[in-house]
């Protein structure tokens, strides 16, 4: 489209109606660029996968004017494609090569199709399965900047009739954003993924050198995000959490496995030694590069043997000083480990645990946290302290439990006379907690 | 602006020359768009902060028609503002409240200066530091989405005059765009970092339980990174090799510690225990999330005491199905392991350490690394094997070493009447490395 010249009078009628002609497609193109730009920045602001493509999905929604938007993922080591269900929590999966999906994903072809049951390619079982009723659809490939299609974008059901050519250029520009976007994206949570794995592994490690603490690590970091659910921590405060509860006790690599592992009487000596653990911890994090949210993580782990009344070690912290994790920390090591198996003896009594606990409210704990204990549901209680037996623990069993909390737990056992619901919340959990498992070896956990 | 209606002759010619100022509106306006997704598309595939900012800096000297674009980002812990200078290699730091870029920063104004040295804010000390000479500047504060400020844009010397208003809004728009983008690639670098000191702070801690092999792993990580680049490893093979380097020891957590620092001779079950520990690693690391290009991790690092002839273990493998990541790992270790101070011996003398090695070639050993080993420059050699004495290492020997291998050094050595450039090599090099030093303890490694 060239620039017209100024003309003089007589105006050409012709020329007028060309020049409102092209004025109409720059109204339409320029309407299509700035919604493509505003797409574009909603989209690069997000680097979590399942919110970015949670977004994706809305923006593409308003932008077509359509009822739905899937954003299916290529995983080229399955075979599969997947995708959140459009605005669900579920996951869908199937072989990269059904349906219409599977169709595009495969030829790179873009498929406008008007009638989707008339179309030999779909594949109804997803609509069975979803409920959903699919008329219209639009489903274009996404490629990244190799040009290797990394999944495929669908558009279902366009108000007022099917997806026009504009609708295919406006979906295919937004597919070439998303694509890079989305690979950041992945590369973002593999990374964080490799990560967490890496430290869940060297938790249990780390804790492997001492049979008696085996599993301790990551039971910890669970029992810690299940107190954090009830006072409502924030993600981020959780996630600080679960690291250093992972960590607390790295800085045993540096105790003797002598003194580690004895079984009798610890000398002064070995127990002054064994002492300096949370020590070490924070000095051995202190040399990680924890930035930003997870920078106080070595503080925070190395302060999980402080106690309120300041007769902790290794700094003596008071109430106040110590960190409020460090004291969720607390609670739960000292609950893991009266709660555990030793490979030379039972479980304590768990009802001379939670006394234990209780008289240390307040004096070696902080009230809050052994209360945010008391709150847990049971169900969830036993799954952690069933860590390494979950194929023991009954569904019919656990969702009896998920109605109590560890206070129902103690109001029954302190019944005089305990109704029936009681009896059986006590045998049911009792049951657990008594049952008697093979030992595990070291090497078990290697 | 409201579409006109079809006008019947005769056509007003006022109206005709309003659709014509509109039409260049909406001209001007597509071309701008336009511009700008191309960029945003451009941006929008970079995940690694350098490669992003170099990426942006290109676009928007493009996109501007001006002859440099710097992007200050904003490092709010030490209140600076830093960038890499505009297509180069260096980085420019300055407190965040100086200059042009600071006032930007401190203000969130945008400065269109159409004389930079005519401008009362203008710092002349970063021309004067880069040779460059500034005339026109265009100025914009970056936002995240919370609308915070997290650095500034700057573009230099628009060719043909000064930055317009039409310059302004399109670098505004790359800025709403960049920001997003920027934080994203922060996020990744930062959490890159983390893993990575992660694992060499781990990597030490584990050696620091053996006080024979303190400091090992880092040191065959930086062996092996040399061998790697002698041969033209690819970026992504040095990662892994890197990784799998500092985590070859990692199964050792799982061996005895009497075992481990046992002094004397091993009975063949200690010595049979203590060779469990390149399957422990492997065993382990399978464990962790290790996907994408990291996925060879446990097998490179469980097999570096596997040897060519099949003598090796744990398994016994031979040349060709032993990784040749491992191969590298295996020249390394036995090269650290024999060149290393022990607190019961000094260094073995280093010819006898590569008689063996070469001894060792073809039968234990790859030639092509063993041969890759010796052509390592010999200050960089040095500078690893003094890794934690690097503030006695003099710049003058370490330059005049750059000149030479290790293969330099064993002719030298191996001459009857060595030059006086021989001996001076021979001279300098068995300085450092027969040097003494104080023993560290294990717990100077936490």
């Amino acid at each position: 489209m060239v620039s017209q010249p100024m003309i003089n009078t007589p105006i050409d009628e012709e020329v007028y109606k060309g020049l409102l002609q092209e004025l109409e497609q720059y109204r339409k193109q320029h309407e299509r660029l700035r919604l493509l730009f505003n797409v574009t920045r909603n989209i690069t602001r997000e680097l979590t996968i399942d919110r970015l493509l949670l977004r994706i999905m809305d923006e593409v929604k308003n932008v077509l004017n359509c009822d739905r938007c899937s954003v299916f993922i290529m995983d080229d080591e399955n075979q599969e494609l997947w995708a959140r269900v459009a605005h669900g929590e579920d996951e869908i999966r199937f072989p990269s090569h059904l349906g219409i999906a599977g169709y595009v994903a495969t030829t790179g072809e873009t498929l406008n199709i008007p009638d989707a049951y008339a179309d030999y390619r779909f594949n109804p079982n997803i609509d069975k399965k979803t409920g959903y009723r699919t008329r219209n659809m639009l489903t274009i490939p996404m490629r990244n900047k190799r040009r290797e299609i990394i999944g495929v974008f669908q558009a279902l059901n366009k108000f007022g009739g099917p997806f026009t050519n504009d609708d295919e250029e406006l979906l295919d520009a937004i597919g070439a954003i998303s694509a890079g976007q989305i690979e950041n994206a992945q590369l973002y949570e593999e990374q964080k993924k490799t990560f967490d794995s890496f430290l869940e592994t060297l938790a249990t490690t780390i804790d492997a050198r001492d049979p008696m603490t085996a599993g301790h690590s990551k039971r910890i970091a669970k029992y810690a995000d299940e107190i954090a659910k009830v006072v409502k921590l924030s993600d981020t405060e959780r996630e600080v959490l679960r690291t250093a509860a992972l960590l607390h006790d790295y800085g045993k690599i540096a105790i003797r496995e002598a003194v580690l592992t004895k079984k009798g009487r610890l000398t002064p000596e070995e127990f002054e030694h064994i002492q300096r653990h949370p020590d070490f911890t924070r000095r051995i994090l202190e040399k990680i590069n924890f930035t930003g949210k997870l920078k106080d993580v070595p503080k925070i782990a190395g302060a999980h043997h402080e106690k309120l009344d300041g007769s902790g070690y290794p700094q003596g912290l008071k109430d106040k000083e110590i960190p409020k994790l460090s004291k969720i920390l607390a609670v739960c090591d000292v609950f893991d480990a009266l709660t555990s198996q030793r490979p030379y003896r039972d479980r304590m009594n768990f009802f001379k645990v939670l006394t234990i606990i209780n008289k240390g409210a307040g004096i070696d704990f902080d009230d809050f946290y052994v209360a945010a204990l008391k709150k847990i549901r049971l169900d969830r209680l036993l799954v952690i302290l069933e860590d390494e037996h979950q194929e023991k623990l009954r569904p019919g069993d656990l969702a009896f439990l998920s109605s109590f909390t560890l206070t129902d737990l103690m109001f029954a056992h302190a019944e005089i006379e305990p109704t029936l619901e009681q009896q059986k919340l006590l045998s049911v959990f009792t049951k657990y907690y008594t049952q008697a498992y093979f030992e595990k070896s070291k090497d078990d956990y290697i």
